[in-house]
């Protein structure tokens, strides 16, 4: 539901369905821009503030007292200071009891105190009953009304009441808020605005350092190789032929990097005997971020697609074609149709396009309000089967592609093999070790343990609970 | 938010916020791994078992008792046990009196049993507070934390407060609980993860069985034919050029059947003069399937278009291309441009784009959350309107494309026609019945019946709701 | 979680789990329709009626009483009834009092009534709790189950418990409640199933007068004009070729309108020396729809990406080609392979393709789903910075495009320069000045007063709150 027109209202101040009187500690600029906005919403709304001299900047319609004084006018207070100056809250304990404080307070760093704002605020002042909530919200976006980003608001807070009153002030603001549930979650709460794509960072690192090493490896090969030996400038494959080597070999190692950390987990599994002992923390976190290094490999298919695509209406190719062309006629002849090489063209690029069609519904089910809509069996069958048949073509793909050309000796250049080579070797392992895995006899005893079975247990009877539930 | 940090936070044991104590009845993998993943979010876990051997397996920081100790432990019980042992339970019905008790279960078919199971436990402890919840999350998911899939939590239950007990533990484990209301709901939450897209079978199945029929048509037309009257191998058809007839016949098919049965609907209910008479069941089931036959549709519109895209860059086009040339060349003749096919080629590839493009449209329309912030009158416009508008386009591409060699007889190969005149049959009946049905003289009263009038009614007095509700 | 299968349950007259009474004023479409619904899953259902005449038409298992006596058998009355109607209640305030008052009305324009329609009846009824729900639901939906539209419910009301109660009943029915606050909320409500695309209409316009115009431009250029000189019948571009130079065109210009409107802001912040005074409202108003812009400008882009994919099976091309080799052999010649053209060929497409993708990409975290699941800060990042980059990428596109041929007089035809420089006025205007606004000595001050300082107050002293929130 858009609200947007609802900062199209003009200050309410005669508005006959007044809310409530809110006061709010700090009349910087997160404090004023809330306090404007709730003014537009129908809110009565007293500043408390060291000094009343901030008086020009604050909105009209308002009024600016004291701490003390604007506390006591109001049943809910918003704490719109930096930490640092909290310790003054101490001296209104009294006045402050029962009262909800409103925690609205971000850090420079993630982690930068020993304890969230929040708690620490609850530290200070026992009596009052503490809400975080509204830190997810930027001063100019409350503003200028273009809440087009997230309108969400964590709240949370160890006193049901008091979180529904805040609650109920997000809503009435046009935001939605989201009970994250008691005080405990203010750490989390607090560290949120701070991530910049904490998850994206490895998969997009790797990304860039398997482009940068293949777009050298293929800029020797296919531009400084012929300019040395037979004196051909052809540096302009810059711009599409080696970006579109790059892509598919970068999306091809990526996607079998998302199911290699599966793969050595069942063989850390088997191994070991159980499923209760801790992965070495380095797995733990490759497999935390499969879903966005699946993603990036999206993209390099996607780009693949795209340059792929554009083949045909590039200069160089069309002057490639009219020149064979032109050559037949010269030599009178015109060049047989060859079966094989018309089953080899049109099998790998239809490979490709299935392959890139899953890839594109992985990509599809993995959008949050997709994998949300679906259960955990369904999203299993997607993710694991869907995901190595996507795997399976697109590696196919590559190897159709090769085709002839594997142990044609022309193709290494300073003894380099072709870049797709390369490309073929993760995906390969991960295939071959995925079918050993699969095997009856192997699977059987992984199941189990996955089941919560343990090699070693003395107690090893039969998984107690519901087969259904941990069959993976 | 992602939670998936948390996963990384040791055994919070000497935390300082101390969670209260949860009795976990069962020491099976799921009350384990629930149990551990408790522990890690500051719970203190009590098991309840019927021996305390099964120790070595039990997460380090919980006690084992009798089910009877542990229970008298805590306010909330979460029972792990599965539905068969659920008797003796019975013993200890004064013990759970005014407890909470979370079923977690999940059954291995689908209504396995005539009541859920988190009813048949509130029969078996009536004193006690049932709730049902965590039975979408799997053991694996909450150990591995690889919660990439559904976050959601399905919560039920016939007692508030119990619920809202539950759903705090649900978000402090990094989870989202959605409310579902009574305990009634609980048959469906079980249901729930047993299913693996119910909705889509019947869709997939006839794209399958579709895709199947044509494939073989267009390989007795297009393979066998040639290689039976011309000895041409043209077996290599099957890796593109019989997908891509295969490919926009299914798709139109598809797409033409997303409307009939609305088509249907209409007619009977003009016939009938009420929309109060249910429809014949089949009706019903296709009418719910809409959406998901109308995706299925764009999958194979999306295949289509990229088997297009690269018809240049086929190793057999070019060849074709370059003989062409060459033959004009060796016969010392130039063919003239026709303005004809020019514009026969460029309309049917631009009809098909406007097509394609207002199909991927209706595509992103119905994503969850896309279609969540829509209101219903913009839903029927994008879905009814621009879905009819889609289906004139595909239509029109594929008349175009036809051209002139509609009456060609040589198109008819063992009498057989061309498999793209044999997509225009459904999607042409629909176009005409709706044709029909937007007259005045049949809208109006089909209008009227939709807005609860009654041809048969006595007291046929005008519908006394407002219109722009039922208008559709 | 699909709950359509709830359809399919028969009258569930005789279930063991009856569930409360519900009492239904009304026996319209919207009344029956919705009685019909809670008898599936599980009400008693009264409905009141000023006469009980329409009797056939009321769903079996349900009485008709008096409204009187209907609303004394149960707490909760859904008020089906036209807000013209209302009067009536007034007489049954005592019967009324205390009761859950559900209005579910709408109306027939946007603010037709100075208060919302649940206002109303809150003043008519001043003793009961009113709660506005269910109005976004048409009778159609309820009855035939298609539910793929929204299944949001919005409700709102005054009172917590009978909001509660009311919520209930929404998720028993298989729908979504979505708390909006207070009873102020309702009319926005009523408003929201009234709109069809508020915020779209703008842009949606804006690009069919741009496109209509550059439309006739290209036709006056490129095929009026040959036929004027040379007499050559074009008029077969009018399906890919002018629409292939529209949609660029309009792509770009619409890209740039994106990015236009906060760069008139910042400097009309910066001459203001203040963000606290207002916008003018064509500016606000433009800020609030640039999301739609930009996908509006996505939509021509990914229009203008599928007609150039096209090009090389158009037929109209392989003519020209093929002629353009004819005539090389004819006149015994080889064209030579132009290394510039090869440059200029391959780098104006890889920039359109990296700008496309760029595009797609912020297409794709303009999703809600996706925009939820970001934070303020990482959707500023992909919004602003990626936005930027793509507007350049797609200006360089066009620049690089362009090539050699910008001081060609032959390009100019009836002194119109060629579409695509008209095109790159708007863009190279918006980054010119983007360019001058990151300078330090503009950015730093600019940086200032979006924190809330004031180059005219008084007291200017440094902004109170925590920097990272305001800093846009």
């Amino acid at each position: 539901m858009e609200k947007n027109s609802s900062n199209m209202i003009p200050l309410a101040e005669n508005s006959p369905n007044k809310q409530e009187t809110v006061c709010i500690f700090g009349t910087g600029d997160f404090g004023r821009s809330l306090g404007y906005k709730m003014l537009q919403c129908g809110y009565s709304i007293v500043f408390g503030s060291r000094s009343a001299q901030t008086s020009t900047l604050i909105p009209k319609g308002t009024e600016v007292l004291s701490h003390g004084e604007a506390a006591q006018k109001a049943d809910i207070i918003i704490v719109a200071i930096q930490r640092q100056h909290y310790d003054f809250l101490t001296e209104l304990t009294e006045v402050l009891h029962g009262k909800v404080l409103v925690d609205v307070s971000n850090n420079l760093k993630i982690n930068q105190y020993p304890e969230s704002n929040a708690e620490y605020l609850a530290k200070l002042v026992p009596g009052a009953k503490i809400v975080k909530a509204f830190n997810t919200v930027s001063a100019w976006a409350l503003q200028s009304g273009t809440l087009d980003a997230s309108r969400q608001v964590f709240v949370c807070g160890d006193d049901n009441k008091a979180k529904q009153m805040v609650m109920d002030i997000v809503r009435t603001l046009g935001l939605t808020p989201l009970d994250q549930g008691s005080l405990l979650a203010a750490r989390e709460i607090e560290n949120y605005p701070l991530q910049l794509f904490p998850m994206w960072k490895f998969p997009i690192y790797l990304a860039i350092g398997l482009s940068a090493f293949f777009f050298f490896y293929c800029l020797i090969r296919d531009v400084i190789y012929p300019y040395v030996y037979e004196n051909k400038d052809l540096s302009f494959f810059i711009a599409i032929t080696i970006p579109n080597r790059v892509c598919p070999i970068v999306a091809l190692i990526l996607l079998a990097l998302v199911y290699l950390p599966g793969i050595i987990a069942a063989i850390l599994q088997l191994h070991r005997g159980t499923k209760y002992s801790r992965f070495p923390d380095w797995l733990d976190k490759w497999m935390l971020c499969r879903k966005q290094l699946g993603l990036v490999a999206l993209v390099f298919a996607f780009l693949h697609v795209l340059y792929t695509l554009v083949i045909p209406i590039r200069y160089y190719v069309r002057w490639r074609l009219n020149v064979y062309v032109i050559s037949q006629i010269k030599d009178n002849r015109t060049d047989p149709f060859n079966n094989t090489n018309g089953w080899i063209s049109d099998s790998y690029v239809s490979l490709g396009i299935l392959g890139f069609f899953l890839f594109v519904l992985l990509g599809i089910t993995s959008l949050p309000s997709v994998s949300n809509s679906v259960n955990w069996r369904e999203f299993r069958f997607v993710q694991s089967k869907l995901g190595y048949l996507t795997l399976i073509l697109c590696t196919a793909h590559t190897l159709v592609y090769g085709g002839k050309r594997f142990l044609n000796p022309s193709m290494y250049r300073w003894y380099l093999p072709a870049a797709y080579m390369l490309s073929l070797i993760v995906p390969c392992i991960v295939l071959a070790i995925k079918f050993v895995l699969i095997f009856p006899c192997i699977d059987q005893p992984l199941t189990q343990i996955r089941q919560g079975w343990e090699r070693n247990s003395k107690g090893s009877k039969q998984a107690y609970y519901n087969d259904s539930k941990s069959a993976v």
